[in-house]
């Protein structure tokens, strides 16, 4: 049944909105880099478009859109479709069966208890009213991860209480059913914890694509530049002899997640590194044009390509279409195959177990 | 796409144990007589093992081993295939993909207040850890009854605020979606009201396997005589001569709902009808004897050719596997269109649906 070495990742996003340079320090430049190991055995990369209609059903046609453009999102940042399974949530219905049957295996309480719910429900202000398709979807979640037998979820801290209702499920669900089909999954932090999240250009702590905070993959040159030049720096750094606060200035935060030492000679030679620029702020005498410059240089060179690629795969949307076709329909293979095992661990897949019939005739007699 | 004219029967019993005369009185009657009508363009009649699963996912085995036997109970009271569809819901996965979508329209606050979901709760003591699947089944009933637009819905009063749950969610899903894919369904309450509830032998209100007061359609003559002999009747009728109640006098209540004119000439000359014999035992001179007897004769003339019926199709049960293997099928053929149909309204049928990738590349330019 499950091969014990394969090592699988699953990760998704909601087709809400273009990912943007949040997404993809916090996780997509993740991926990719993992992709790149070649230590992964499989990675499926879903596009969460049933989980994002939880708390969309309302305007399905903002879902429905965005589906591609995070395809392309996708492809542009590297992920590679002959390593990497890209897929549609919604076009996989196997998902939705293997969700019904795991809700009988976690209670309403355990629902409530789940923090990330509660936080976002919270932050999304449902308050008694909650669709139950949105206080469920840790449930739907976990079918997400098992179907593809996920060892690897890398997602941020936040997600762990999420990762440990999906183990709660996969114990409770082998130990009733006497199997080992479901594979508890890990989660994967990244290494560079400074980077997990980055706060929009206007300093505060969430992009947001209704604030219009966010540099998304797909802005052009003339789009970065502008973002970059008013983004938020010191309040109080009125002046370029006044001494600067690097905490809290994201300026120097996007710095911290995309200059590398060798930008400095490149953009910057006056400078050997990032604390040497850092210090000279904090002195006194450097202006904010002048970093903002500076990352602007370093932004482009990380985002310049993705624009590239994405621009390229835009024109070749039809390849972008059928890499999602193929990829679901790999994911659908393996969902079915771990449906499959469910049932037949249930002992409910009656059509395709011959001896259903036989033990029925056996007790007739 | 819908059919206003078209008149459709859904219904369903869970495969917890074999039926009895209960069910008989309660549904099975009453389903074969609106079959027998002809008024009705399409029948459905589901086996519906994966709600018995929401409250017996750790004994999955009672299910299956029940699924076989509900369909012979329906062969044997009269369902007759070539009219009637007999499916097994577990095997329609369409079902789950219509509870996923639907899950969004109903709020957690909606389903407490469910009165009957609150009454079940209550006698299956589930207290706080009721399992999540449970909780949200009135969302996944409303998807039994919408796959097949089904338009009439013949079960029991008490289950009027199932069905108010099932027309707020098709009304709620037709007005989002802008569309009419969905049809409310409406109950069809038995005319024959005295009959809706059969006590059990005993005269507990509730007929129960584990108790063993029940009468099952599958019963040996032998059993049926020893079940009727050990009647509740009247406990203050103690000798032929003492006058005797008939309400609350299950044998009574039995006659109420099994005897028919034409049974007096037949087996009980004396009388002329019921109201006599039940004029005789309240006056006093009639023992609980000769009353029973008159049941058994009453229950056997209905009860024998189902039984034989039934032992006729248990010795070709190969046919009623068929059966249910090509009424399942017929089944997932109108659920898969109603779902295709709501996922068209929902305009998430990317891979189906050619404006998907045109609307998209107009967007591009």
């Amino acid at each position: 049944m499950s091969n014990e070495k394969e090592k699988i990742i699953l990760t998704a996003d909601r087709p809400t909105g273009r990912l943007h340079i949040g997404h993809y320090v916090g996780s997509l430049r993740n991926r990719v880099a993992l992709q790149n190991t070649g230590e992964f055995d499989k990675i499926y990369v879903m596009v969460a478009d049933a989980q994002a209609l939880t708390d969309n059903f309302d305007n399905p046609e903002k879902v429905r859109k965005n589906v591609l453009e995070v395809a392309l999102d996708y492809l542009a940042v590297g992920l590679d479709p002959s390593k990497t399974t890209i897929m549609v949530q919604s076009e996989i219905p196997e998902l939705t069966e293997m969700t019904f049957y795991f809700m009988n295996l976690v209670t309403v309480a355990r629902l409530e208890r789940n923090p990330t719910v509660k936080a976002e429900i919270q932050q999304k202000g449902f308050g008694a009213s909650i669709p139950a398709g949105f206080f469920t979807y840790p449930v739907s979640q976990t079918a997400d991860i098992t179907a593809f037998k996920a060892t690897t979820v890398p997602v941020g801290e936040d997600q762990e209480p999420m990762l440990e209702q999906s183990r709660e499920i996969v114990r409770s669900f082998n130990r009733i059913y006497h199997t080992d089909v479901l594979v508890e999954p890990e989660i994967y932090l990244s290494k560079n914890k400074a980077s997990l999240r980055l706060p929009g250009t206007d300093g505060k702590a969430k992009m947001s694509k209704s604030i219009g905070n966010c540099i998304y993959l797909a802005d052009t040159p003339e789009t970065i530049h502008q973002k970059v030049m008013s983004m938020y720096t010191d309040p109080d750094h009125l002046k370029v002899s006044d001494p600067g606060k690097v905490e809290g200035n994201t300026v120097f935060t996007y710095l911290d997640a995309f200059s590398r030492e060798e930008d400095f000679p490149e953009f910057l030679p006056e400078y050997g590194n990032l604390e040497e620029l850092k210090d000279h702020y904090r002195r006194g005498g450097l202006g904010d044009v002048k970093v903002k410059k500076f990352l602007e240089k370093v932004l482009r060179k990380t985002l310049d390509p993705i624009r590239e690629r994405r621009e390229e795969y835009s024109r070749h949307i039809e390849d972008v279409y059928e890499i999602l076709k193929a990829g679901t329909a790999e994911g659908r293979k393996a969902a079915g195959q771990t449906l499959f095992e469910m049932k037949d661990a249930m002992k409910i897949n009656y059509f395709d177990d011959a001896s259903f019939l036989e033990e029925f005739k056996a007790g007739l007699k």
